[in-house]
């Protein structure tokens, strides 16, 4: 075995032998410790700034993009947002313990599910290192171990954080090895990781496509993830079009460059004459290109005649492809076809249509009458979130606190054997 | 692309569609195809046990064991069990469209988890064919469609029992693809099967830790899975050695070769002197080999001196390792190290030991003063289990109707958009 696998199974290792402190912490440990994070994080901000500077001094003599040097960058706006995410977390029910029920058998036996923390998770992510403190809190409030991998790029930063975290959980007497960051910038760790099926419960990848099916194809821990949201808003006839030209406008405009944007607009035949042009005129005034179909074109002149690779694209850009549809049947076959299984919304004023369209699409958030924005664990009232998953085991949607644990099952026997 | 694996990518896209047609049926339909195929097995009892027939010959010729034999044999027993276990399943009440809980958001918006089908579901077994029915039966029943590959010595059966399942699915109007039955003997099939990420959404092996762990290694899709049941029981000081005998008897000798039977007795040595003999005397009769620790050795003096590995082996046989602990702390450890997640069990009188034990022990089911061998669906009230899983996510324990299913958010809004 080589040094690198030796050193991330020994980290497996600690971690699953520290998650059975961890699973036992009470509440009021677990927010200490995510509390005395936050004070750290304030009080060594300047330790923190200089890791961050090599990191960024690094990436800027390999010219990597601005757009890549502004998501490494530890802010004071990034790091406020950590802190405030830390405060926030602290906050929140803990969900470990929790039997919403137990029933009785017909022999007298007393059966009920409690939850309980998943165990020992693993984070991949890429360059921004703020995950390294939104992921931890999540993961130990939710009484798990985790061990962090982030990119290469960020490898200063996550070892200063990583630092902070281990001084937080000394002060509050928790076991070092509950939070570990991979010392190892070598891409050789991630496949190392992803082998240790004894001792990580769950892998979650967050960052681009490309990363998350290297994870996905290699790994034989259970992965959630979700590799791209492809959104789409169907313009039902009879809508409210004040209303449809409001969500559209928000699904698209208000931050283009995220999962649940729109990405894809369908609109009814019989409502597209109405309401394409107005639409086109406020897009046009916020700078959307859009890609149509013929008959859209035929309405809108500056729509740009979309080729077959824009239905279903993920554009995170001002662009959207928009197609005339005959009925909301067709719109549902183009979802299904297209769609990602993410966030799927429907404007209309038809009852029936409204109630079979939430039945029959299938994606992790489906809305009447909303913008699909609104598919994040804080819209949702679920509190943080660690990522929104589009496969459908374990969860589906927004991942919250009670996505990092699960169940088993308990039972209270006064002799009980099986006849 | 060969035949092998165009025949099975063939078989998953048309599953894939067929999965859209089942989530919508209503429960009436699916109960009624459940009972449809149950009539139509006892009306072609001739022609299933003359399929059966040509593997049963085939099977002898092969030289395959008799247990083998046996569990190949679709007898009177075996196919009035199916019957039965169609018309419980018929039973059951249906979890698609259960919604607990809806919630309102500040802006007005109202959100809600409901409960929906996972999609398509692909079970892979060895030669027991009566598998093919009873999990074509749960998988519909929760709204999926299922792709089955059994072993390739059951062939002949399988592929009658596909027969009867197509009869009854055409009798009531649904598609066919809902249930298909892999008609290739040849093991690429399973690989190829593995390799369909896109159209299974969860795929289940039941059968040998050699199979599973093929599953798990090869596969890209989702499995749930246990590999194999290791219980213990452990007798604390102060227990009613009374119960503790019964318990321990039922855990050991009501069924021997099933995985939540006991493999590992644990006795406090304060129990051990007044407990151990008595134990011995009525797992002599039913003729159990005890393996013990060398202080199990000096109270019985007919048990056999455990070795290495007979700690956290899976005997499935009348055999048990019994060791003597000095405290339940060293109960715990032992069963964190050679435990497998399954069952475990304590027998006490103290009810601050008895409520740390269901706390701090990490199994899909945890018992007081009860046996082990109540790790199944049935006998925790959630009906029929298609499997038991011992990994946490999406499932931990036995696995019902419910767990073949799973939730999407839906939202109703009247013009909420993100701000």
């Amino acid at each position: 075995m080589n040094d690198v696998a030796a050193i991330v199974a020994d980290m497996g290792r600690r971690a699953r032998a520290a998650a059975r402190r961890v699973a036992g912490l009470s509440t009021a440990v677990k927010d200490e410790v995510l509390l005395r994070t936050a004070e750290r994080l304030v009080e060594a901000k300047d330790r923190i700034r200089a890791a961050n500077e090599k990191d960024l001094a690094a990436a800027r003599g390999k010219g990597l993009s601005g757009a890549f040097v502004d998501r490494l960058t530890l802010s004071d706006r990034v790091i406020d947002s950590m802190v405030q995410g830390l405060r926030e977390v602290a906050a929140l029910p803990d969900p470990v313990g929790e039997s919403p029920r137990l029933w009785r058998r017909p022999n007298g036996l007393t059966v009920g599910r409690v939850r309980i923390p998943l165990g020992v998770i693993g984070m991949i992510y890429e360059s921004r290192p703020n995950v390294t403190i939104d992921a931890a809190a999540l993961c130990l409030k939710a009484g798990n171990a985790v061990i962090l991998r982030g990119g290469s790029d960020a490898i200063h930063s996550n070892l200063a954080l990583a630092e902070i975290l281990q001084e937080a959980l000394a002060a509050c007497g928790v076991p070092g090895d509950a939070v570990q960051v991979v010392p190892v910038t070598d891409r050789a760790a991630v496949l190392e990781l992803l082998r240790l099926e004894d001792d990580l419960d769950l892998v979650i990848p967050r960052g681009g496509e490309g990363l998350i099916r290297f994870v996905v194809e290699n790994s034989r821990i259970p992965v959630l993830k979700h590799y791209k949201g492809v959104c789409h808003v169907y313009v039902d006839r009879g809508a409210d079009l004040e209303m449809a030209r409001r969500i559209c406008f928000n699904a698209k405009v208000q931050r283009p460059g995220v999962c649940n944007a729109m990405e894809g607009m369908l609109v009814h035949r019989e409502a597209a004459e109405a309401f394409l042009p107005a639409m086109a005129a406020d897009f046009r005034e916020a700078g959307v290109e859009m890609r149509g179909c013929p008959r859209t074109c035929a309405i809108v002149p500056e729509a740009v005649a979309a080729v077959e690779e824009d239905w279903g694209r993920e554009f995170l850009d001002l662009v959207l492809a928009v197609r005339v549809v005959d009925s909301m049947d067709e719109a549902m076959d183009y979802i299904a076809r297209y769609g990602s299984n993410h966030t799927e919304a429907i404007v209309t004023r038809d009852y029936a249509r409204a109630m079979r369209f939430l039945r029959e699409v299938d994606a992790s958030l489906v809305l009447v009458n909303a913008s699909t924005r609104f598919n994040d664990g804080g819209q949702l009232g679920l509190g943080a979130e660690i990522g929104i998953s589009t496969s459908k085991l374990h969860a589906y949607g927004p991942m919250g606190l009670e996505e990092l644990t699960t169940t088993k099952f308990i039972a209270f026997g006064d002799g009980q054997v099986r006849q």
